[in-house]
């Protein structure tokens, strides 16, 4: 391992690298190095690489797990600026290791960098080798809140997993790591040891205390203008942290402000580092710009109608990009070309990770020529009485270029003008593609967009070449600093992996000759087959309908797909299935193979991208399994000896938030809330709901949960079960953390959603009571997805309709205020009224018409939802658009103190007299309400034609008061027999 | 510099040293590192090399010296076991950082590491390049307080150094770093940071907090038993503290407390590390043990008398060894010889740092044979009465192996024995030298020994090589694992550095071929002779007896003298001298070059070992020299700007002790001490001494003194006088802190004694009272050198005579209690009994007769120096001694009790009134006391005769009770009167 350490080294700085040494207070990874965190800032340029051994508390395992380590080594290397391609580079760093990269798949999964501690983000991959994560590969975008300019790459190395990999360990401690010595007895006493500190010895109170301190004092330095010692106490901060955390003793709520803090202190000290730098004239110089790519000097011409062959070439896109950016080039280029006068055929667009093929058919040599009048002055100015041309004629037609005599005669807007008919040439195809396609490029944005070399472009990932060829002629298409040509790119393993493209047609066909298969849906339906048949081979299938989501991302990880079969050792079947897809799919995207009932196989299928040595492959993709899988069965094992009551004590030593007590307390409440809200249900689900609110949240506790949060709730069915509790009981603690995130799925039980609901009700209230409410885009404790579950369960659970967003909100109130906080009602309705806004936010995003939407707000959110779904399936219905006219034309005649009350006998009219026939007759009808809208459109639809009737013959405001009265009681009566079902005025004309 | 850090790695890595990583939290130096500290420790081998950036918060001086950063780079290897040529294996390791050894002058310079910190220690060498210590070599004896089996080997590079010195630049900041940076570039900023925090930002409060945070939990991960994270934790303290200390907030005693916590934490970390790998059965196995040497099969016969050579070859001795062990190896070689009856000619020895070279003349080859007389039964058991042999007789015939008529009869004590004379051959030369010098290396030893990997031998260095020739014979000497042979080792660096030596004849003259000078004498000749002529060069000269000891040094460092002559800026001379002179002698051992008038030139001569490239060497060490001014030079400038005053009131922030307060506490305490014991003081002095008072230890609060503590009062001289004090308040100071050990000078002036005097019995008491009084071996606040330095003032101020111990004490207690410590009576009479024993050992230690010691141990120590000298000088003088016994006589007979009275009328006998005469004349003669032993033992001879006379003719114990009182009363006048000059009793038989 020592030599793969030096390997590197020397590889780096033969690259004009520097070599620092690792910095000596605990960091959790090489980037907080001073060396990265704050040279990555400002102008300056800098090359560094250097080892560092990166601690995380929350990794140990006391050296039993094979992969994980308090401790583990990483190679660190930045690059500023960009050097154009580091992804090159890097793959040569890796055969400097001695890895045969043809062998083994080695591929760039998107990963999104981002240390909330310091403010730092960047957009990247990990790269796996085998499946296994070996690197993390980041362009530096953001670094202590301050964007950065020039980007820095950021490579990171995980070297003892390289090690593992290269030496076929499966276990680190059986690396060798110098000559007669294994890692193992070098570093394994004090693995365990300091896995004992962090997870079971550290003193948390000291740690608090630490934690103070160097918070303190980095303020002080700051105060100071000394980012560099302030920068190290918030290092020191940020292990105190993750110790704190390591020992459990870190909620959810104490996690974000310590972050806030962190994060503030780091943006400081990024910033007063920028600003010594600059005060200092930034002692290492500037980084030039990349200068941009020369326009071509003349433009080719094409004699025939010829495809169009576009490529943008990519550094690995998000596996969501792909797709998504497909649909935009498509679109952008139908409507740039719609702009033009070229004729063209289809517009085709494929994507692979690495590229963006677009294929269009018959594009015309050249646009048509087109006239155009140009207008000039009036037939009456340009013209005196005479007849002869003014001034202004002769003028027009100078500017014009043209003789007077030729000036024509057009009507515009009933005037007539002079003017003259010109003719635009139409331009070269090559001419129009250079600038469409070249404004594309400059255009190109995604989701989350990114910086690199480029002075201008900005996308998802890097843009690193463009080929553009009409015919086999190349277009000479610019973006800023890249020029079009008709070099592409195929496999970096390939043995050449830069190729010529001699013409645009047949480009899917060449690059499937470079085993490229550029369209999704071929990818995807080869991944399938091959699954499929690897599935049989060991009498297994696989879910294609359930794992939809999971195979479009597959097909968007690789451009040729290479399925591999993988196993497990079947013991580990003895874990909850939920932990073993889990990791599977979110982790390693592989296709778990199922039996026909769909129990799970201890199979699964990894698709690797392009040729390589299948055995190595799947022996490394099962090493990463089965590591993974020890990790899960290690939290499972010592879980299972805790009972939940025992677990749940736990929670008193997680504060949740300082004024709002611990965790523990934050439980409490919620059982009593969830008593209050619960108090209609039947008693079977009572004493379903009474069991649960005891354990409510105890897996919060557990290991598992602590490592997995994801797993919260999953884990309390799982270990509930085993504790004896009954399937109510424990699908009732499932459920109470669903939905976890927007789509997710909604309680499938009513004391689940109680429990459910009771627990959002006290966030919210607790934090907007302690004046945590969200602001602006922060919003650390996720109220706003509190909110949106609020409104999800309760659309979910028709029958707790009776439970409004008052009526939760009041019941938290009473227990937060048991605790001695103070909660003001007007804090309570700006709660309501935050639920009511997510409410209308939800809707608007699912694509609702905003007067709908409007229309049926105020309904809880199930009566909501039903109301929507049935004005949208009544739109075009001319009954239903009369009966919501003619409500609205009630509504807007009556004033809104007016009583729905009114004396029969002062209606005489025999419209009026209808109309109150036909109310009685119809309100008869509906029965007691509320109504759905489905029921009163039907029956109140009775009352369009006397409504109508009435308006036209009647004259509401009578002179006699008590006609007048009465008329308008009538009228106020249908209003508010209309009004609960929904805001008919809100709907407007339908 | 990253080169050479790349080469040093893989120098030690094809070494078969593992490399490890840098350690994560803050190191003051590698060895603090678990992969040295902890791993020295227990059997098990280790070799290992790492960088290690090196944390030494008081060496921050904001980047600006050339030579000291707060982080500097260390290179750290272990090599455990030693491999027996570890200095071998180093300097090919700067050949291979590309350092020419033949033309730089590279040492081994005594330097004995510890950490007290860690209770560890080591014996070793700087190395010095050119005068620059580039390297620290230690064989680590003891870690955390842990005697070490096997020894490990410790390698420290300077890295910066030994660049800066390699690429010829002279600050650090202009190394080339990598290429393209300097080092300047890449760290400037934090260097100067940095320093800012530690000399300035720190929070001293927060520090302390963190202190006890961390020890506080280094204690309980030791009690659970968790050795690696409470080292992590005792560093983390141990950074601490030197933050504090970098802060000035640490004085005297709080760093004996924290070092004394500090250093029993780490080893209960040892210990436990070492129990724990015990437990763990020692996973890197044991290391094996050198075998002994085979001794000789055969052993050659020499056949004429020959010169014997024993050269003991051993790895650089410290120059105090050089000299005694040349002398302990010529004492012990003539005992051992004359216990042989081998003949030989004088025994002569030489020696240098690497060599004991012993050469004998004329060696016979054998022993002559000797006779003896072996006793066998009286001649009354050995025949019978008839003269028959008896069967004892024919036993021991037989047992002797001759006839019974071959008896012969001896007589012994009076009594006749039969008996054999035996003749014991005389044995070879060369086997009687063998054994005598085996167990001359065997029974080497030195002020401090230590082990290496030898598994027996102990000396002061280790012992690598022994030549033992009789003329040219080999002698197969053999002592543990060496067997002596022809080979000797000459300069390191010469063309062949092992040569064959053909004979004894002559070695002096075959070592001086070879370059190296092996007589001392011949040695400090030349030095004295180069220097002299090097100094005379540049008009000045050398002070030959001035510098006696350094030259004496010198000589010891050298086996080849090479003076050269160096200079440095004339601008340093404005600092005091003593700030040059100090650097000079005792940091790099430079002869200072004077004027005639003795004032410094800008010159210095240094003394290289062996040939080498002149010109480099000298810059080299005008560079250090220039580095060290540079820095004095820093704070004497920053010093200047202070008031004594202003700098005094920075006294209060040092905390002396807890109980007894700031150093402001203890400088007021002395003050008023000094005041009372001051009383009878003439009133220029008392003027004098009431001003210094005012002033005493201010320059505790100055940088200079911070960093450089032995010039504690000599800048506080320097400070006054530049601050308008008189030339006699300056001394004061300057002499307050006399004598700083044991042999340095008292105070010069009695004002500066008196301050002296109050400073130690503050001291005394404070400690006393607050219970820390030394304990064992452990003396953390050297009480034992102030209850010295009491002594040796008093002794050299007769006119202080007045000021005894308890009246010393007294006063001190008087202030101590003022500040509301109890200082009971019975603590000042432990106090001043501790100073009484400290004179008692004082002046055994100096050789005294332990008789005349405890004859005047009661006596203040000026009164005690004089008597000791009195009696010394009459040693063997028959007067003194028949006076001596006389009074021990008279002394004897009188009980304790008896009064010095009589009535003289009672006496009557001729003895008795001679006696009362002799009396009443020698009283009158003495006049008023006290008296010098000189002039009472000249006058009270006259009593000798009489006394005796008495004794001889008087029945002092007479039946008439009134005579008897009155011969009694006669006898004790006597005893009082000789009483008060010494204790006659304890001076024994004279």
């Amino acid at each position: 391992m020592q030599d793969a350490l030096l390997a590197l080294t020397r590889y780096w700085t033969d690259r004009g690298c520097m070599i620092v040494q690792p910095f000596n207070t605990e960091v959790g990874a090489g980037t907080l190095n001073p060396a990265t965190i704050l040279r990555v800032l400002g102008p300056e340029p800098w090359r560094v690489a250097y080892v560092e051994p990166s601690v995380r508390p929350d990794d140990s395992r006391y050296g039993e797990n094979p992969n994980r380590l308090q401790t583990h080594t990483q190679f660190q290397v930045i690059l500023k600026p960009d050097p154009g391609d580091p992804q090159e580079q890097y793959l040569a760093s890796l055969e400097a290791l001695g890895i045969d990269i043809h062998a083994h798949d080695i591929r760039f999964v998107e990963d999104n960098w981002a240390n909330p501690a310091t403010g730092s983000w960047g957009l990247g991959w990990e790269v796996w080798l085998d499946g296994l994560e070996i690197t993390q590969f980041t362009y530096f975008q953001q670094a202590g809140g301050m964007s950065l300019d020039p980007v820095s790459v950021e490579i990171t190395y995980g070297v003892e997993r390289i090690i593992m990999a290269l030496q076929g360990v499966s276990h680190f401690k059986d690396i060798q790591y110098a000559p007669g010595i294994s890692y193992g007895e070098a570093f394994g006493q004090a693995e365990y040891e300091m896995s004992r500190f962090y997870l079971d010895d550290a003193d948390v109170d000291t740690q608090r205390r630490l934690f103070e301190d160097y918070a303190a004092e980095a303020r002080r330095l700051l105060d100071a203008r000394l980012p560099v010692p302030a920068h190290v106490h918030v290092l020191k901060c940020s292990h105190t942290f993750n110790v704190l955390d390591a020992r459990g003793a870190v909620s959810t709520t104490e996690r974000a402000r310590a972050f806030a803090r962190m994060r503030a202190l780091a943006r400081e000290v990024s910033a007063l580092w920028a600003q010594r730098r600059e005060e200092l004239g930034h002692p290492l110089g500037l980084t030039p710009a990349l200068s941009a790519a020369a326009p071509a000097e003349s433009l080719p011409e094409v004699s025939a109608a010829a495809p169009l062959l576009f490529e943008i070439g990519t550094e690995e896109l998000p596996p969501g990009e792909v797709t998504r950016s497909a649909r935009a080039v498509r679109e952008a280029l139908t409507a740039k070309l719609a702009g033009t006068r070229l004729e063209h055929g289809a517009v085709e667009v494929h994507a692979t990770p690495r590229r963006i093929v677009v294929v269009v058919e018959e594009v015309a040599p050249r646009e048509p020529d087109a006239e155009r009048f140009v207008r000039g002055p009036r037939v009456s100015a340009a013209f005196d009485a005479d007849g002869n041309p003014t001034k202004a004629a002769a003028g027009f037609a100078r500017g014009q270029g043209v003789e007077v005599s030729a000036l024509e005669r057009v009507e515009v807007d009933g005037v007539e003008h002079v003017g003259v008919t010109r003719t635009d040439a139409g331009r070269g195809a090559v001419e129009v593609l250079a600038e469409v396609l070249g404004s594309l490029v400059a255009e190109l944005r995604a989701d989350k967009n990114m910086r690199w070399n480029d002075p201008k472009l900005s996308f998802t990932r890097p843009v690193r070449w463009l080929v553009a060829l009409l015919g086999s002629e190349v277009v000479p298409v610019v973006a800023s600093s890249l020029a079009a040509g008709r070099t592409t790119r195929v496999h970096r393993t390939a043995e050449s992996p830069v190729v010529e493209v001699p013409s645009a047609s047949g480009y899917l066909d060449f690059l499937a000759s470079h085993g490229i298969v550029a369209s999704p849906s071929a990818r995807r339906a080869t991944i399938v087959s091959a699954a499929t048949a690897l599935a049989e081979s060991v009498g297994g299938r696989i879910d294609v309908e359930g794992e939809a989501a999971l195979l479009d991302e597959i097909t968007n990880l690789v451009e040729e797909p290479n399925a591999i079969l993988g196993g497990f050792a079947p013991s580990y079947l003895d874990l909850p299935q939920e932990i073993l897809t889990t990791v599977m799919r979110k982790h390693q995207r592989y296709v778990p193979v199922r039996d026909a009932e769909g129990n799970l196989l201890p199979h699964f299928v990894a698709v690797a991208n392009g040729s390589c040595a299948a055995d190595a492959v799947r022996a490394g993709n099962e090493a990463v399994l089965r590591a993974r899988y020890e990790d899960a069965s290690f939290f499972w094992r010592a879980d299972l000896q805790v009972a939940p009551e025992a677990m749940k004590s736990g929670l008193a030593r997680l504060a949740f938030e300082e004024r709002l007590g611990s965790m523990a307390d934050r439980a409490a409440r919620i059982a009593a809330v969830a008593g209050n809200l619960g108090s209609a249900l039947s008693s079977a689900d009572r004493a379903t709901l009474d069991r649960a609110a005891v354990l409510a949240k105890f897996d919060l506790g557990s290991q598992m949960v602590i490592e997995l949060t994801s797993l919260a709730g999953v884990m309390a069915r799982e270990y509930a079960v085993r504790a004896g509790e009954t399937p109510e009981v424990a699908q009732a603690l499932f459920d109470m953390e669903r939905p976890r995130s927007a789509g997710d799925a909604a309680p499938a039980t009513v004391p689940g959603a109680v429990l459910a609901l009771a627990d959002r009700f006290d966030m919210l209230v607790g934090l907007f009571a302690v004046g945590a409410a969200p602001t602006g885009s922060s919003d650390p404790f996720g109220l706003r997805r509190a909110a949106s579950g609020v409104i999800t369960i309760l659309r979910a659970h028709p029958s707790l309709r009776e439970i409004t967003f008052e009526r939760g909100l009041a019941a938290a109130a009473q227990h937060v205020r048991a605790q001695g906080i103070e909660v003001a009602e007007a804090t309570l309705a700006e709660a309501a009224e935050f639920i009511t806004r997510r409410q209308e936010q939800q809707l608007l995003d699912a694509g609702h018409d905003h007067r709908h939407v409007a229309a049926v707000l105020a309904l809880p959110p199930a009566t909501a939802a039903e109301t929507l779904a049935e004005i949208e399936s009544r739109q075009g219905n001319e009954e239903f658009a009369a009966l919501a006219a003619a409500l609205q034309r009630v509504r807007r005649i009556v004033p809104a103190d007016t009583a729905p009350s009114y004396d029969t006998a002062r209606l005489t009219e025999p419209a009026e007299v209808a109309l109150h026939q036909a109310l009685v007759k119809v309100a008869d009808s509906l029965g007691a309400g509320p109504h759905s809208l489905a029921h009163f459109a039907d029956v109140a639809s009775a009352l369009t034609e006397p409504i109508n009737t009435f308006f036209d013959e009647i004259l509401v405001m009578a002179e006699d008061p008590e006609v007048r009265a009465a008329r308008l009681g009538l009228l106020a009566t249908i209003r508010d027999l209309a009004a609960p079902t929904l805001d008919w005025q809100a709907l407007g004309t339908q």
